[in-house]
């Protein structure tokens, strides 16, 4: 199959064409470059939502769930699950998701399950081409799913035009990954396991560090989600000014119980809500234009960095030039000036140019 | 003052010229390159500790403790005490140093804070070059001090030959820092605030994440720091294969109480053991020589930022790039393509000729 035929297939609807895609793009193999470009006309259609949380709060379930919400109201689902990268946190989602497909057993529900590991934007440009394969695909919701916390894992759900942010009761883990930068950066919060003791708790914390103040009830707009018997968690949509973000959202806290399904409509309603204040304030096109110029910034990163590999490799490789380095005989300001001042010369030249 | 006195001066012990060399370093300001060239020729002499740990863990404390310890010894010391970026775990930590300064009236402890804000590779590779301007200066020891847990954090602390991770009792936090990939690189680790409780369930977690298992005092040679009254702390290190690096040395586990000083020898001891360690197995030479190599690609990194974003200005600027990709009239890949193709075209026809 030529990379034409790929891009043609996968555009035609043919999932085996989607998965050798997204490997294509994974491997940043022979023809990714020429078939993401092709990808980019035919995307701008799939609502992107990101859902990250610590390891056991119920993520992939959820994601079950809300997929198969989706497919209820009749629209089509692709999930990209980031496998985490330390060994710490690995194991069960793999395990999870294999028996998700089979329940669900349907092709509109497609998982893909990419690798954490990589580095300097390689994970997240290869995350931001995979999603555009599911759009251009014409998959109308696309989940990105990946386990908080640390700066890939940032740079990774920043391709989301929704992130929700989901925690569990009592989990310190959280609170860690709200101060490493998930806190900004979430739409949407979901306390899952809302059925267990100090969830309450966790909900009120979570209020009061995203700028909720106050007591629960009063000026708030309130959504209900009976989750277990004789009472009824509420899920806060404040009107605080603390908490609104510059375009004037708010972030609702959702709870749910995920494996009993209980709050996954309220949380989609919610998901539904972002979208919609997105589109009406314009601040989709302002968050498009950033993704795209956050994805031209890590490309050209990324191809510099091949390109600075060659260069180093011409001067016999990096451990020869740190060796040179220990014995005193060069400093690495002087090794970098002496590889990138005749390139910046010659780039100089050409804008003057063109000028 | 001219760079060139700056240098001077700097060599020749004096303390102004030091803490403005510094600040050309962190501001990256004109000049800075020529200057930590000159510095280069001057280093290799001092010590470099690194020490992180999360807020309220301690660390300043035992950072002031260590360095009088030091000075007790007749040694210098340096410390470089990185501002944390984030608004969650500022706040005391500058309040501390300015009283340890006073306290300590002496210059020969020269305490620096630099900012972690920044990007890319900016704040690991200006505090590298500030070890360089302390080590060149004539310091003996200098202690690089960051709070956990980030990938910022992680590439900060790589400046250091031996790197301390402190603990305190009880953290979910210190559990998600280990998590972040500071276990890892951790040659020895203090358990602080060893009166508290729960201080030897800590110490006993950090045992098993470290791969010491087994009771307690079979196996292992113990070090001992009387932290209160009618009861010794037992400093484990042990022999278990399972916990040597590669090199073969095995993770002490210190317990001090910062504050009344308790352990804070033994520490000091623990450093200078892991220091042994690493020249008696050559150990020194490999970490400089990968340092040196990290310190050349990250600076080759930066200037190359700086290449490209003279590169994007030309072409309109970084928004209206974003823009022309939103329009549909070209893509991330089609703008590196024609952003790099020039460039990397040069650049081989260069190799080439030398070739």
């Amino acid at each position: 199959m030529t990379d034409d035929d790929l891009l043609a297939r996968l555009l035609d609807g043919d999932h085996r064409a989607l998965a050798r895609a997204i490997t294509t793009i994974e491997n940043r193999a022979p023809g990714h470059r020429d078939l993401v470009s092709g990808l980019y006309d035919h995307t701008g259609n799939a609502e992107v939502i990101g859902i990250t949380g610590s390891p056991g709060a119920g993520k992939s379930t959820l994601v079950d769930k809300v997929a198969k919400t989706y497919r209820d109201r009749g629209l089509t689902v692709g999930i990209i699950g980031i496998d985490p990268s330390s060994p710490f946190t690995g194991g069960a989602v793999l395990g999870d998701r294999i028996r998700m497909a089979s329940n669900i057993g349907d092709m509109d529900v497609f998982f893909r399950s990419m690798s954490a590991r990589g580095s300097l934007g390689g994970v997240s440009i290869a995350t931001a081409d995979a999603v555009k394969a599911l759009d251009a695909f014409g998959k109308d919701r696309i989940i990105v799913e990946t386990v908080g916390a640390g700066q890939n894992e940032v740079d990774i759900i920043k391709t989301a035009d929704t992130v929700t942010v989901l925690l569990q009761p009592g989990s310190g883990d959280d609170v860690q990954m709200l101060k490493a930068g998930i806190l900004e950066i979430a739409d949407v919060f979901v306390v899952n396991k809302a059925d267990l003791d100090g969830a309450n708790r966790t909900v009120q914390e979570l209020s009061e560090m995203i700028g909720l103040r106050g007591s629960a009830g009063d000026e708030s707009t309130a959504r209900h989600a009976g989750h277990h018997a004789g009472e009824e968690a509420v899920a806060l949509q404040r009107t605080d000014a603390d908490a609104e973000d510059e375009s004037g959202w708010t972030p609702p806290i959702i709870e749910t119980v995920a494996t009993r399904g209980e709050g996954v409509e309220e949380f989609v309603d919610a998901l539904a809500d972002h979208r919609a204040h997105l589109e009406s304030t314009g601040e989709i096109e302002a968050k498009r234009r950033a993704r795209y110029a956050e994805e031209i910034r890590t490309l050209l990163r990324e191809d510099t960095a091949d390109l600075l590999a060659e260069e180093i490799d011409a001067r016999g490789g990096i451990d020869d030039l740190a060796a040179a380095v220990a014995a005193g005989e060069t400093d690495p300001y002087e090794i970098a000036d002496d590889l990138l001042d005749p390139i910046a010369e010659y780039a100089r030249r050409g804008r003057d140019t063109d000028a």
